[in-house]
């Protein structure tokens, strides 16, 4: 049975060249790169620089502006808790959107309880945070605002530069949540204007165990790990060095195959709307354009999305429903809600992202099978009396 | 030229056969564990569910107690200060030695920042924590006592049992720091009786990037990561797969070859302590008997830590000198400081910790070297005016 694995939002595949750079830390450089007045910890040290230049080159940073962490959600809880205690006799004020990671939206509520105030953005139908709404939630008191720069579970791309052009004019710093777009898409924090920005190198074909927050030159952080002098004092904890060797390389590959990919993905990623999109109570989710282009997410009318990924799996279709870190939740995704999506409607959520190792023959596989999985559900589903009374499928414009 | 790694606390070599674990985890077993309705996210899930189970059975939890972390640093943030945030009303006292690693001490700093109070416990000229000091030290605010299981830096092994005994006369919550200990001695946390323990898995042969806190069942705990489901909850983030798949095989045959392993190192550390002893100007530093089977760690009088690694390092034999997290700093070690050992004398430290890698020939190598590097440092020491006055060498019996 053909194998499609569609959930590149969840995680990667390792790229080989990435694998066979992380090789030698495996074995004979196993060195801790804090013990840098012998050969194997110097060898570990330069290996970590070497990656951080590297990461530092695919966001147009400076080295020293990147912190390696563990992990996206270890990267956005630091940036948020980080900045707002730094900050916080400047204010207690936070922004964040309603399309946030569960990572930020859980270290907002954590804050809320440490005695911040917590302003969750609306965004329109398509998913996107209006630049006006942040003016004009901003207060003397706001620190922070953090908007995602795309949703892994809608795939819309966020109007960053917009967003902290508004921010800029009261002074307030920007984080951005990019882990769904560095490596996937352009990402350059000079032309962003943010502050901080979180990444994860599972997101583009680096290793599990490596993630990074850029923190702009200047920037007053306290740190979410204590210990050691490990990233200037800011993230204690032995590095992973051959994680962090890993991410480098992947940093490399994906800023020399950044164009070549998207171009590969955009057309994949296109078939399957056109083609969906024509399907009777189907639903694109998010943004028609301004979306990642591996990206595809849709709604199903009257059928449960783990219903349709276990039909799907058995078919050797592997995809989601919601995002990876909430699907066993078994609840309408709130990206979807603050959207505007019915509950009943969300609940119907599958997501395919596509990655460098769908083939165009996956994805005809894809549109021979789906449908028919629709309509088994469809047959058994007792919500489907409506079923058909509506014309067309399309794009889900439910507002609110 | 010979090469002598004596620098296993600062990190180990992976052993083959957890590289050889790990390696699937990286090619086509790819998934996220998370994403468990289709084959990979499943094949993920089990592999760390597995892993999950031999690392409770190296310290004889139950698998539910176990949550993975990124690294002992974090498991040590995690642990005080996830319990003194679920404590906090029932008061705000905290109880540390000065023998903790940073990842402690400069956790109950911040702890101290938000209000708690923090009692640094002395140790003797040994480095023990005396049970009745920490009976002493608690008051009707005491939510935590941490102490670490055994200093890397002098290799000392805590009675941590002891101490968990008074802490229950008084109904007290015990962590303890063990990641200098899981894997190269007997770890058994019913048997320690601790709420909470900290290992990391590049201490006992497995890979850098995994950490684990036991955590006792039915004990709340907040977390240091929000963000999705993983660990039920309790620490967000992809799970690094391979690294934890690795650091269960490192569990598994730390288990297995736990004597041997002991039984290996002893005679070997011995050995330097019996020779180097003999030499003028030259302190053991930590208890003889009731330390780390691989670790030696000496003052030498009227000589610079940093100058001996260097020329030692010229040698092909690889130390350290205070922890590898501070050995940046150029100050004398805090926890030789808290011990009673001057400054001055301080500054001479050196620590040779041994791994499974190392043979009797390294050791001869080792003590053939060594007091030529000590007497050839000597002679330039504008210090050593005094050298000489005192009659051999021994344990550093300097007290406060």
């Amino acid at each position: 049975m053909r194998k499609c694995y569609f959930d590149h939002v969840a995680t990667n595949p390792l790229h080989p060249d990435v694998l066979e750079a992380m090789m030698p830390y495996f074995k004979e450089e196993f060195g801790n790169p804090l013990s840098d007045l012998y050969e194997y910890g110097r060898t570990a040290k330069i290996a970590i620089e070497g990656a951080r230049e590297k990461v530092a080159g695919l966001v147009n940073a400076k080295p020293a502006e990147i912190i390696f962490t563990a992990s996206g959600a270890e990267a956005n809880n630091f940036a948020l808790r980080g900045i707002a205690l730094a900050k916080q006799n400047e204010g207690k004020h936070i922004i964040v959107s309603r399309m946030e990671h569960h990572s930020i939206l859980n270290s907002a509520r954590f804050l809320e309880k440490s005695g911040f105030v917590v302003t969750y953005l609306a965004v329109d139908n398509k998913g996107f945070v209006d630049p006006d709404a942040v003016r004009k939630a901003i207060t003397k008191e706001t620190i922070l605002i953090s908007v995602t720069h795309a949703s892994s579970e809608v795939g819309t791309i966020e109007p960053i530069k917009e967003i902290v052009k508004v921010a800029k004019e009261h002074n307030v710093i920007v984080h951005t949540d990019a882990v769904a777009t560095t490596g996937n898409i352009p990402v350059d924090v000079k032309d962003l204007g943010v502050d901080l920005l979180s990444m994860a190198a599972h997101q583009f074909y680096g290793p599990k165990g490596a993630g990074a927050l850029f923190i702009k030159q200047g920037l007053r952080i306290v740190p979410l790990i204590y210990g050691g002098i490990q990233e200037t004092g800011r993230r204690a904890g032995t590095e992973n060095v051959p994680a962090i060797v890993g991410m480098g390389k992947a940093a490399e590959l994906a800023q020399k195959e950044l164009k070549s990919r998207m171009e590969y993905l955009r057309p994949l990623r296109d078939r399957i709307i056109d083609s969906m999109s024509a399907v009777k109570n189907v639903f694109l989710t998010g943004d028609r354009e301004k979306r990642l282009p591996g990206h595809v997410s849709f709604c199903v009318e009257f059928i449960e999305g783990e219903a349709m990924l276990l039909l799907l799996a058995a078919k050797g279709i592997f995809s989601a429903s919601g995002s990876a870190c909430s699907s066993k939740a078994l609840k309408a995704s709130p990206v979807l809600l603050s959207m505007g999506v019915p509950a009943g409607l969300a609940q119907g959520s599958i997501v395919f992202s596509l990655g460098m190792g769908n083939t165009s023959e996956d994805i005809e596989y894809l549109l021979q099978e789906f449908p028919a999985v629709i309509n088994r559900l469809r047959e058994i589903s007792p919500f489907a009396e409506g079923w058909g009374e509506r014309e067309g499928g399309g794009e889900c414009t439910v507002t609110k």
